[in-house]
């Protein structure tokens, strides 16, 4: 099934080459070999080539760690995602790298790529301890998720991706999960809707919280809802007991575009058009919202801008380790497509 | 727009903690705290626990950088993408770090993500030859990017996701593509298909010369076919041309799924059923795939394997710089959905 072919050897890196003999290499003296090895930006654009080349003809290994010694930075900040495979898989995990990436990229900062999972919370700690790693931005804690804690106890630069389960202090951003809701309610409102009801997402989650009660502000409190999981069996449980309890429903808001694609089907297998008999209204604009059919009108976060927030108040952290702690909240958006 | 809230002020550490301070906080001996710090496998996993806690409460920041400077370890390699929206988007991203960090992760080697853009080549050299990292795994390099080159050159431990384009002795994994493209034909052929067409990637990349080439060898040299550039504007613009030229086919082998999703439109639109009047089977298993209408049988690479494949060699030649230069190829397999 596999198979080997072009074999040629690589040349074997034994001998340690001298700084002196880079410097010579390239004609230039130690201490600009010194200067470009740690990295000073002074350094004019063609020597910088030059020591490289020379760098890389004589075989030299230079090594980090002598300024990592001085400047005691590892350099490196971590983003810890959630191991499952819808986030990996998720356009908004490519919107997250791509927005810590504008921030990080520019300050020379390494992004170092974690998953949640047997073991990390120990590792990542481990490496905030020993000087690997300078900071941690977290995606997704759930609630029983001991890291944040550790992170705060521990002293170290950590940002979350959203409010905190359990009050923490721990700087975070999010996005304002109450409007979004409110959003949602104004919008079936305007289309004409008058008759709504919502799915929750699971009532001990800060967002599934949030988003019920500003969707029942907006709305109005006696407005029917059914609790959802934010799964997509989830959402075509809650819908199946919706249209049973409140059949003559014209508009629902889900609160998360992975319910709304397992509520839609249950829509439709009960002979209810959308959006003409009932419109419907979803919360993340993840991929989901568009493997919907019709492509669902969503209530959308500014991921990236979000993203990369969460990289400065990092750097801040990291910069400036008596940085108060600080959550920065953002407006979120409505999406309109089909659904509505 | 933004705004903050909850200001608690963070610890300060200034005051640089000593080795011998942690040891005593932890009730062990400096030569422990040493070896915890140094990552040391053999400590009891109760006075691991004691030593982090008596660090963080001590505020101590060891530095890995001692340890680097004996063994001339970043312990972190990159991985590069290609900077564009549809990769970082696409599932596929997803199962390539999933696929990594299944042999990264237990090595205790940083995963570092970069992508591909303005100056990462020069990042990615200059960390390199500055210890910050220990090799890298290129996915989709483009035929003008030096990158490949420049590693090769500077004897940096490197592996490519697919066949250069041009030859370098290089280390790289990829898909058997003519043997998919075999697959696709056979597959056609076996669903009754006679009169069978293909539309071709760009002809100055090896996976396009392969497709073409296997195609055109199992389903015989006469087939036409139509050039594409892996996008979905190419695939329409292929298959009009096809259609226009060849209006009795009856299976199409496309030679990408993205392609596919742009060529599926106009045979709907020139009143051809898939896969009644014409069968369809693209290239790739992307998410592409999925957004067919009909969802789309297609030739998968084994990603996930094949990224495990790409950090297993990298490893290797971290370990043993004279590890040979060799090729891993891997076998794809036929997805069947309802495009044929």
């Amino acid at each position: 099934m596999v198979g080997y072919k072009e074999v040629v050897p690589r040349r074997p890196m034994t001998r340690r080459v001298t700084l002196e003999e880079v410097a010579r290499a390239a004609g230039v003296s130690r201490a600009t070999v010194s200067r470009v090895v740690n990295g000073v930006a002074s350094v004019d654009e063609n020597i910088r080539h030059a020591v490289e080349e020379a760098i890389s003809d004589t075989g030299y290994l230079p090594n980090l760690a002598a300024r990592s010694l001085v400047t005691r930075r590892a350099d490196a900040v971590a983003l810890v995602l959630p191991d499952e495979d819808r986030v990996l898989g998720d356009p908004f995990f490519g919107r997250v790298v791509r927005g810590v990436m504008t921030v990080t990229a520019p300050a020379g900062l390494h992004l170092v790529l974690t998953t949640t999972g047997v073991g990390t919370g120990e590792q990542v700690v481990s490496d905030l301890s020993r000087g690997r790693l300078d900071g941690v931005i977290l995606i997704h804690t759930s609630r029983n998720d001991p890291l944040p804690g550790r992170l705060v106890d521990g002293h170290h630069p950590v940002v979350l991706s959203a409010r905190p389960p359990s009050p923490l202090p721990i700087t975070y951003v999010d996005v304002h999960q109450i409007s979004g809701a409110a959003l949602a309610a104004q919008h079936l409102r305007h289309v004409g809707r008058t008759r709504l009801a919502t799915i929750a997402g699971p009532q001990d989650t800060p967002a599934g919280q949030d988003r019920l009660r500003g969707f029942l502000a907006a709305a109005g409190t006696g407005t029917p809802w059914a609790d959802g999981d934010f799964t997509m069996a989830g959402g075509e449980t809650a819908m199946t007991r919706l249209l049973a309890d409140h059949p003559g429903v014209d508009g629902v808001f889900v609160a998360s575009d992975l319910m709304a694609r397992g509520a839609l089907p249950v829509l439709r297998r009960a002979g209810r058009r959308v959006p003409e008999d009932v419109a419907v209204v979803g919360f993340d604009d993840s991929s989901a919202a568009l493997d919907c059919d019709p492509p669902l009108t969503t209530v959308r976060q500014p991921t990236e801008d979000m993203a990369a927030e969460m990289a400065r108040l990092l750097v801040r952290q990291i910069e400036h380790p008596d940085t108060p702690v600080a959550a920065v909240i953002f407006q979120p958006t409505l999406v309109v497509r089909h659904s509505t």
